[in-house]
Order: C-alpha cells, then sequence, then structure tokens
C-alpha cells in the first residue's frame, strides 16, 4: 500500500494512551512539566513493530490530539492572553491543522503489546500514530 | 473541526518539500548526514501560521514519507542485510505505517510563505503536514 502523493492522507492508530490524566485542563502542556508515566497499548496487528525495542530506549511518540481543534493557526502561546497572538508552527499548541503531538519518552517497561513510557502529557485515550527512536 | 477519536485519521497537507534530492536513492539516510538545505512551500491558506516564526529558530519539520512502503514492520536498519531484523517503530525507516518524517531543521530565510531550512533530506515533493518548535 503505498502512501498517495497529494491531496489527503490517512493515519490509522497504531495505539493507545492509557494515562491518569483524563482531561486537557489536568495535561500539563510540556511533557517536562511534571506529566506522569503512561501505558502505550499497541494494537495486535502493528506489534511486530516493536521488535528489538528495548527498556530505557528513549523513542519520539507521536499523537493525534483528537481534542485539538483544527480551524486553529494562531493562538496566545500557553493560553496567555498577554502573549501575543503566534502562528500555530510556531508553538505547540494541540489546536493546529494536523494535531500531531510529538512526545520524547523513555521506555520503562514493555509487557507484550504494552509500553510503559514517561513522561507523556497526553491525556488517556489519545492515540499513538507512530515510534521513532531519539538519535542524538 | 475537531478531530475524531478513533478510527482514522485524516491529514491535510500544509506544504511541500522543494530540494535539489529528486530520488529516494540520493538522499542521506538522516538530516545530519550530509543533507542540503531546501525550501518548504507553505499552502497559502495556512501560511497565517508561520505568524511570528523567526530566521535563526529551530524546528521540527514533519512530513509524510509519499514513497513509503506503509505494509512494513519490521525492516533490516539502514538496508544493510547484515543487520537484523528491527520493528519500524525502533528504527527511522520511511516504511512504517504511518510514514511520518520527523526533521530537526534551522530556519535560514523567510519568504512570504516560503521557508528556506536546512538540514533536511527529505526528497523533492515530499509533503509537510506540521511545524512545531524544538523546546531543549
Amino acid at each position: 500500500m503505498k502512501p498517495k502523493r497529494s491531496g489527503r492522507f490517512y493515519l490509522r492508530p497504531i495505539g493507545v494512551i492509557r494515562s491518569t490524566l483524563k482531561k486537557r485542563s489536568e495535561a500539563p502542556k510540556q511533557g517536562s512539566e511534571g506529566a506522569p508515566d503512561a501505558w502505550i497499548e499497541i494494537e495486535p496487528w502493528a506489534s511486530a513493530g516493536l521488535h528489538r525495542m528495548r527498556v530505557g530506549d528513549e523513542v519520539w511518540v507521536i499523537t493525534w490530539f483528537h481534542q485539538g481543534d483544527r480551524d486553529v493557526l494562531q493562538v496566545h502561546p500557553r493560553s496567555d492572553p498577554k502573549r501575543a497572538l503566534t502562528g500555530v508552527f510556531a508553538t505547540r499548541s494541540p489546536d493546529r491543522p494536523n494535531p500531531l503531538g510529538l512526545h520524547p519518552v523513555r521506555v520503562l517497561e514493555i509487557a507484550g503489546n504494552r509500553l510503559k513510557v514517561e513522561p507523556i502529557e497526553a491525556i488517556d485515550g489519545t492515540p499513538v500514530v507512530d515510534m521513532k527512536p531519539v538519535i542524538a
């Protein structure tokens, strides 16, 4: 299955976040701001893609901010009205045309098709669309 | 427009890479391995999202590897058959279920809705789906 070159592309979630964070209002703005650990449940069809991942690995997790507003192109950073309106591509706002989240995490535990990672500020139920190793 | 919580999600390209790299065989494996600079042409509808981006900014560019094979779950890293088969989520292979590319770049020039960035190993015509500031 080759992706199309133009037009719209479809993402198929490879997994989902299982977190104690249940609401966007509870989530820190960045993982480094006190986010908890969480489990990533990988879909059975995708679990072969975890082969040779190891505890201790540093990994980029790419999520889909399913509560993001895709019509937003400018925001006040950190939702602070005193900060000047800024293009979403110069911010990490979850409101953006393609609401992809980018999370550097460490793998704490691997149990079958489940990975425990930290820190991650995405809320429970957030779809995961990709993972890649961090390259220094 | 709220994204759906489950099922498939669609990405709408926000722009496209314009590069001297024309074929996947010409592209280095990583941006840090001698990749050139390139222009990103942002779609007019998305250009308001660039507001307050500055020359010198360090930015994550997220691309869609339109020549990736979405059915691949394991690869020999760096296409080297002597290296053990590895799950794609433990590699940076462009062949993966959701062929997203992750590129740390520096903004060299901004001209209207075009950004010159370096280094970037994505080939000419690669769709761009998001950009975010690098946070140390």
